[in-house]
């Protein structure tokens, strides 16, 4: 058997025995499905050897490149410990040194684990919805604060609760009539600002819309969901910093949660470890997941305050947050979590990073002169839009990119970059080198 | 510092970080939490060396025992090749393997995978929807087919989507203005049957009142969901698998899914490798999870027919189910659930569990002259019901059995034995002789 029909029987299997995510299946009659055999670093090797530079880090969970040794290490000691215990009634040191070392990272005192990002935004919203009732129900009052806000072309995740505040319609709008209704308000993202209009003055003029709609309707509101300073799958839709003041400012005046979802953009990925702390603010709540264990093992999780948890600390079981999963807080995911924090904490990995960003961005000129606007960049995240009349850009785009060995994913007419942190210069020139040929190639 | 102190030490810690499941926090004011340090077969160890029998798998997840070399090596081998890669667009050996091998041993070609044990319940509810709603699409008109049926007393997570289709009061109650609402129909546990009903005809009754239902509303039902044989969180509310049989004859008859839930009697917990076995059936969904890896890591999956998948099957992208999770097919989960698999296959497991299940069945006769109802056993489950008139009998009992070193949770008044399947004779015996004297002890 040759190396070519390894890769050619494999894919024939995944096709025929796995419903792959976010994928029209029928699709994968024209376009190509990659068997990984193994990674190293920011590549990825096919069953026949071919390398694939990473550029997504795989759906945007890996840091600090595959086959870690530190992080592998972390795992094989943790698993001649403990593997995994029930996290009612017991708990165990890697669970209980991770919530601390995230708790002094954020501020925030208290977390709750899950495995799947999405279950960490609908921990969020049961718990901002039982916060106010339990509220309620001290001041013998009910609560009408049972509504939730998110921003435009926003995304949480999938299950129904995290769907119902996620605002991308070709995931949302099939299922529409299994969602609660939740309220959408303009979103920041500066390239929907007017001409000449600065992202900052963009950013407060949304914030005004907030405004008005919390002055009508706090009173109904639980919470706001961003994601702060990046609404990802939104197209990389980057925004100013003086939103989230804004935001931070007007659900205290207004009496509503902020709920700060930085599953994509939190662990550096913005430029700093969590994006919140450009803008100085700390949410009420902080969901957090893929890059969490460096890209090796689901992990998810939900911070918040001391003065949420005391609204729900009392004699009654049923002001108790009584939500479970049967892994939450598993120890092997929890030690690739704190190895994680340690490579942060020892390899000065920020400031690096900051390095490394401005050296792309210089690389980066030499896209200039082609068909691309809104070229834009925050920490370790690049994109740009491609002004292509070609009917199937991304796919076009996605294929040709294949070819050069890079998996590069545009989302519409939006390419971006979302590398491990590890990329070193020779990485980044082939990446922008090799994308400007693609797109001198589609015109 | 002395070896007290460390576990002292270790839960102030943890009560202070984290924010454990299932808990009203303020009750460990009063009730232990224990830290766990290592874990060897059934056995789990806190930090001053104390054993506890792990009767309950840690909440129902783990197989073979904690510290087992084979799912541990599994693991290893997998982390020196792949970690993770995005499965959209690409593939890997062992998400290929586990998918074929599941489908083999279901019927179900299909996979689609998640972490949570609720994101799987999750996308059985969102596929169930949109196949009827791609159905109605291509026939020109919209199905009605939307709402969903479950039993009573049902279980089957906590995220929105997956409470909405659960029925207990505690874990439901507290959200019910942010859940669409759906059906509850007569539970076919045995204990709520008619004095000298049998388990079957009682089992028949209420498949009867699911027909009534069934035949005044299919037209807006898009799918009913069990537990196959126990509904555990009931309290371990086991039933005749003549239920299972009527529910899938009613399903095809009026065109409704039957989604089965293994999530927590999957693999191998109620004697046969699932459940449905017994009744000799095939569900159109099943989900599983919890001893899918072993109790080792988080992974869940949502498997369909092939039916099912083809309805998705288009040139469109929107009739194509997009959902996602960024770890979904996460390969090293997937690694232990093949390494599960293997044990399975090659250690005889479902054989050895008959003889063991048999063996304890006799020791349990030791509780007969005690104050119990409805013992009950199916597999590797045991359950009785204890008539005490204590105001918190369920408390109590995990707090004596923990002196005892037993992890028992009662759920109210029944007590449970959920053991790994690796308890030996004598193990079973400590577990037996302990649960008599706790007994005794409450009166």
């Amino acid at each position: 058997m040759t190396e070519a029909s390894r890769n050619q029987q494999l894919l024939a299997r995944s096709l025929h025995a796995v419903w792959h995510p976010c994928t029209q299946m029928k699709h994968h009659e024209h376009l190509p499905l990659v068997p990984i055999q193994r990674g190293e670093g920011v590549w990825l090797y096919d069953m026949d050897g071919k390398a694939y530079l990473d550029a997504v880090s795989s759906w945007w969970v890996n840091l600090f490149g595959h086959n870690h040794p530190r992080i592998k290490a972390a795992i094989s000691q943790q698993m001649d410990q403990l593997e995994h215990v029930i996290l009612a009634g017991f708990t165990h040191e890697p669970v209980v040194q991770l919530s601390e070392r995230l708790a002094a990272l954020t501020g925030l005192g208290h977390c709750f684990y899950a495995s799947d990002g999405a279950s960490a935004t609908e921990i969020a919203l049961k718990m901002s919805f039982h916060y106010w009732r339990n509220l309620g129900l001290a001041q013998g009052k009910p609560s009408a604060k049972t509504g939730f806000i998110s921003l435009q072309n926003s995304y949480h995740g999938e299950t129904l609760g995290a769907l119902s505040v996620t605002d991308v319609a070709i995931f949302k709008d099939t299922y529409a009539s299994l969602l609660r209704q939740s309220i959408q308000i303009p979103s920041p993202d500066w390239r929907l600002a007017e001409a000449g209009e600065s992202a900052e003055a963009y950013a407060l003029r949304c914030a005004q819309a907030l405004e008005t709609h919390l002055q009508q309707h706090h009173a109904t509101t639980a919470a706001v969901i961003v994601e702060p300073l990046v609404q990802c799958a939104a197209g990389m839709g980057m925004y100013h910093e003086a939103y989230l003041q804004r935001l931070r400012a007007l659900c205290d005046q207004y009496e509503v949660h902020l709920i700060a979802d930085e599953i994509a953009v939190g662990f550096g990925r913005t430029g700093t470890l969590f994006a919140c702390e450009q803008a100085g603010i700390r949410p009420d709540f902080l969901c957090l997941s893929k890059g969490i264990t460096g890209g090796y093992l689901p992990l998810s999780v939900c911070l918040t305050t001391d003065a949420i948890y005391q609204a729900f600390y009392d004699d009654s079981t049923a002001r108790g947050f009584l939500h479970s999963h049967s892994y939450t807080g598993n120890a092997l995911a929890c030690s690739a979590a704190l190895a994680t924090l340690d490579i942060f904490a020892e390899e000065d990995v920020i400031a690096r990073n900051h390095d490394k960003a401005a050296a792309m961005n210089v690389q980066l000129q030499a896209l200039q002169d082609l068909p691309i606007h809104h070229l834009r960049q925050r920490g370790m995240i690049w994109a740009f839009d491609v002004a292509s009349t070609h009917p199937d850009f991304s796919r076009q785009f996605y294929l040709e990119a294949m070819q050069h060995g890079l998996i590069l994913r545009p989302i519409g007419n939006t390419v971006y970059f979302m590398p491990p942190y590890c990329i070193t210069p020779d990485e980044m020139s082939t990446l922008v080198d090799h994308t400007a040929q693609i797109l001198r190639k589609l015109g």
